[in-house]
Formats: structure tokens, C-alpha cells, sequence
């Protein structure tokens, strides 16, 4: 490629997967039409190369995946159907080839392809420090059928969509051997959990589907936290029940404190945690099965006051730590 | 404030503005309404420190008005309403006070009052390079009526909607003395085109509700490449006439070359340019004087191949620069 004109341009799609977009890239915004009882969804997160990715423990297509799929996770959480994104990337002036930027893209366009969203803007800028991208994603959802994190009540059953921990035990292992420590095929699992995590947008969509009243939130912080983002939302207390947790094996030989990190107060699994009452779980359990998705009751909803507390063997503690914060 | 979680919730907005927002910031993401016969219009600029904006260039509360500005710019440019706004920002670990950033916020919330838009969602991250802060605008416009860049047709008049350079030359004023050149009253309009230009909403709003055929762009990289922007979208020649460009009495001591770098190539002036037919242009001038609103006839339209041209005195030479970019 000559200059960087002709690199964005090979980063602009030639075509679109929506007849809804009027306008994508080329003018100054972007306009789409939509259908009438629907609400918009926007979501915006950034990723920034030494914070939230490093060249060493990252393959370069799989930061954009992953920006990308934290959007998305963002969108199944609120129940919302994805549609169109914006990138905006700020390329260092030294230690990016143009080819490796364009990796990143190749990256979101693998998912996008297959959520079927369009990439419908974005800015482009240099910097003199790290490699910052930024997505937007708007989406949509039927007007009034939105999963918000207030909907909580007591009596609810507290649920996940899969295991947890194993993107925070993936980066473990990564910083410790680099990116070398992928051609273990055991660890396959947790490496594609911290590099390629699976927005759960098929089980958000099943769960707005069935209407039932469902709280709901996406793990990005550790489900201590995101809880906690619950139980305050909806004014109730949520107990957490370890023996209910599934627990990879592989962690069973580290301490009961290392496991307490990677499953409760690590971050970035982007499953769904969430609360519904017990006769809706149990329905709702069969359609996830006949959908090959998973879905764990993991403990339960009391009335309260915002607060989060573990249950292991009977004996209740109060959750105090917040979870992992970037920032 | 005794930490980040604080700071976040001081910029955190605490009414919106329209009732159509029914999700704000405080959940995975940002949920609204929408009337029907309408299109929403997305834009995302991004604005990096040392790149875009230098502490001793710009007052902090101007970095926060200006990320801001661009995007109603490119609002306007589309003869779009902006209604919603999202703010990402990578918050260096050293060289800014969280101060600092909040007047970034307040910059912004300047602007967003004005207009009555809402702040719907974000994203705070850190750094270990300098600041880097990403805005998205969502906007609307009635179906059909928006205003593209391939609007143009031969015969046409290429118009501006105020006089151009002035915040190139106020940018060099400030980078030859500092921010204490803006104690200078007599270069108050250049210090102000460079740090809290005025995105043209109001123009846009006119020119939309005209109903005429109207190309339209937004100068943010100099009217030369913003004009060839439109020849080339629309397929014709645009020729600019030097005689008619109203240039600023403060850059007539300086020589020919420096004027036409300020006036043709330097952007940021955030002015709309754009091409009409001549009897639809006669209208909309006395609509613009009504409105006490700047319009200016500065140029022509003619059957060609995406080429721009500047006339001199009757001399035509082809303009080959192609504007300013921080790419």
C-alpha cells in the first residue's frame, strides 16, 4: 500500500449487510433508517495497547475481535440485537505496521460478519503513545422489552450463561509464557475465554424473547462486581452460592484464594449474569438446552440492600472487594 | 474528590434533557426512543493530545468544547439534528489532575446545553500516553431530506458559510507566543475559530428545511480538500474564485502563499461549503441575512471529473495540495 488513504480504504467495507444503511462511510456521518417499535441501543469501549492488550499475550486479529466483542457483550446485555459499529483508532507513529493495523480490522470483521453488523464510520488519528481503538455500537431492541440491571426482585434465582474465570487464568498463563503457550491445546479454552471471548448474544436475545422480567448484566468486571452493579440497581441483596459454581478443573489444584480471584473478582469471561424468578429459570433452562447454550443458577435474590454476599457450605460472608477496574 | 469512581459520577449528568432518553449513563449501554419518518445520524471524532490539542494551546475547558464541536460539525454538515452524545476518554497515569479532565467534561457540557443534547454513555479508561478522547454524536434528520457530499450539479454556486483561515492563523499566533496571546483582544475572533469554533447547526438546520438540492461538507481539512471531497462524490469540476473569498484584513500584509495556506488549505474553521443552483442560492441568502447568518458565493460549479481549480483574476490553475491532515 502506498500511503495510509489506501489503507483505509482497504479497511472500508465494499458492501453492506443491511439495506437499512443509507449512508456508511465516505460522508461525514453515517445514516440508517430503522422500523417502527424500536428503541436504538449505543454502546462505546475503548481498548488501550499496555492496559487492556499487549503485543506479547494479544495475536493482533484478536484485539480487534476482542473490542469489538466487549461492545457486543454489552449489547446482550441489555437484550439488544446488534447492528452497526464505529471505529475510531489512534495509530502510533512507530511500532504499528500498517499491515498489523489492519489485522485489527480483519479481526472485528470476523465477528461483524458474522453478528451481520456494519461497520458505518470512524475516525482515524495518529499519536505519539499507545495504539488506542474505541468502538461504537448501536443496536436495537423492542420498544419496552429491554434487560435492565433494576429489574431484580427477591425470591429471583441468580444466573450465568457459562463457567467463569477462565479468561483471568488464560492471561495468567500468558504473561507468564507469552503468546508460545497458545500451541498448548489444553489450554485452548481459556485462551480463546481472554483472547476471543464469545459475546453472549444469542442467549441475550432468548432472554428478551421469552419476556419474563430478567435483571441482567455482562461480566466484564468479575460477577462480584457486576452483582453488586445488579443488587444496587435493584435495591436487593444477591447471595452467590460457591457450591453451585461451576469450577474449572484446572483450578482445583491452585489455592481457594486464587480460585475466589479468577472466578469471582476477575473480569473480561463477557458472560451474563442475571436474575428471574424460579419457575421462569426452570422454563428457560429447557430453551437454552434445546439451543445448545448453557445457563447455571448460581444462587439468589433476598431482600435487602445492594449488598453481595458468598455462601460456601452454609456459612454467608459479605463480598467486599469490587472486582477488577482498569481504570 | 477522593477517587476515580467520584470524579466519574461528577461527570456523570444528573437530568437529560429530552424524555426520549430511557437508558443513560449507569447501565451496560444507552437506550432511546424515536418519532417515526426519521433517520438517526451517528458521527465519532477523535482528538489526541499533542496531535489535535497541546496544553499551551488550548485553555483545558476548549479541548472538551472542541472534541464536541467537531462532531456537530459533521452533524450539520449532514443537515442533522444532533441529540445524543458518547464520551470516551484515555486519561494519562501522569500529567493531568482529575480537575483537568472534569474541565474537559464541562467544556463539553458548554456546548451540550446549548443545543439540548444529552450525554448517554462513555467510557473512561487509562493510559501511560497521552490523552486521548473519542466522542460519538447521534442525530436525526426527516427521511430523505439529508445533505451528501454527491448533491452537486453543474451551473451550481459554491457557497461558505463564513470566512475562512482564521483558526490556521490563530493556531499560529498561539503556537509563535502561547495562551497568552489570547489576552490580545484584537485576535479574539482567531483565538476563538481555533479553540471553541462554532459548529454551523444553525446553517445546516436552514439549508435542510430549504427542501432545495444542496451539497453540502463541513471544512475540518481546508476548503480545497473539502471541495474536492464534493467534485468527487458528485463528479463535477469546482472552481474556486480567490476574488470573491472575503479574506480577513489581518492576512493581506502577509504574502500570497501564507494567505492561500490559511484560506484554501488549513482547516478547522468548522464552516460549511457547499454548491447550490443560482436562483435557490438568491433565496437562501435572504433567508441567511433574516437569521443574521453569514453566506457567501465563492465559487461555481461545471461539468467535469472531480478536479477543483482555484481562479485568480481569470487565471485557472488546478489545486493539487490536498488539504490538511492529522492522519
Amino acid at each position: 500500500m502506498n500511503n495510509e488513504f489506501d489503507w483505509i480504504k482497504s479497511v472500508t467495507p465494499t458492501k453492506t449487510y443491511r439495506s437499512s444503511v443509507k449512508v456508511g462511510i465516505g460522508d461525514d456521518a453515517a445514516i440508517y433508517s430503522h422500523g417502527p417499535n424500536e428503541e436504538s441501543v449505543v454502546a462505546v469501549d475503548t481498548m488501550v495497547e499496555g492496559v487492556h492488550f499487549r503485543k506479547d499475550t494479544m495475536p493482533i486479529k484478536s484485539i480487534g475481535y476482542k473490542v469489538l466483542a466487549v461492545n457486543l457483550s454489552d449489547m446482550a446485555a441489555m437484550g439488544a440485537s446488534p447492528r452497526y459499529f464505529l471505529v475510531s483508532i489512534a495509530i502510533p507513529k512507530q511500532g504499528w505496521s500498517l499491515e498489523e493495523t489492519t489485522e485489527i480490522y480483519a479481526g472485528m470483521n470476523e465477528l461483524a460478519e458474522r453478528w451481520q453488523i456494519d461497520l458505518i464510520g470512524g475516525d482515524t488519528v495518529s499519536t505519539k503513545g499507545p495504539l488506542v481503538i474505541t468502538v461504537t455500537v448501536i443496536g436495537s431492541v423492542i420498544t419496552g422489552k429491554r434487560l435492565l440491571r433494576s429489574n431484580a426482585k427477591p425470591a429471583d434465582i441468580v444466573f450465568t450463561t457459562g463457567q467463569l474465570g477462565l479468561s483471568a487464568y488464560g492471561l495468567e498463563m500468558l504473561l507468564e509464557t507469552g503468546l508460545k503457550v497458545m500451541e498448548d491445546i489444553s489450554l485452548r479454552p481459556f485462551m480463546k475465554a481472554h483472547q476471543k471471548p464469545e459475546p453472549q448474544l444469542e442467549a441475550g436475545s432468548l432472554l428478551v424473547d421469552s419476556g419474563y422480567r430478567i435483571s441482567l448484566n455482562d461480566i466484564s468486571d468479575g460477577i462480584a462486581h457486576e452483582a453488586k452493579e445488579i443488587a444496587g440497581a435493584s435495591d436487593v441483596d444477591i447471595i452467590i452460592d460457591w457450591d453451585k459454581l461451576v469450577i474449572r478443573e484446572e483450578f482445583l489444584e491452585h489455592s481457594l484464594e486464587k480460585q475466589e480471584e479468577w472466578v469471582l473478582y476477575s473480569g473480561e469471561d463477557f458472560h451474563l449474569v442475571g436474575t428471574m424468578s424460579e419457575a421462569d429459570f426452570e422454563k428457560i433452562s429447557l430453551v437454552f438446552k434445546e439451543h445448545d447454550l448453557q445457563i447455571y443458577a448460581i444462587g439468589n435474590v433476598e431482600t435487602g440492600e445492594g449488598r453481595v454476599f458468598l455462601e460456601r457450605r452454609g456459612n454467608r460472608s459479605p463480598i467486599k472487594k469490587a472486582g477488577y477496574h482498569h481504570f
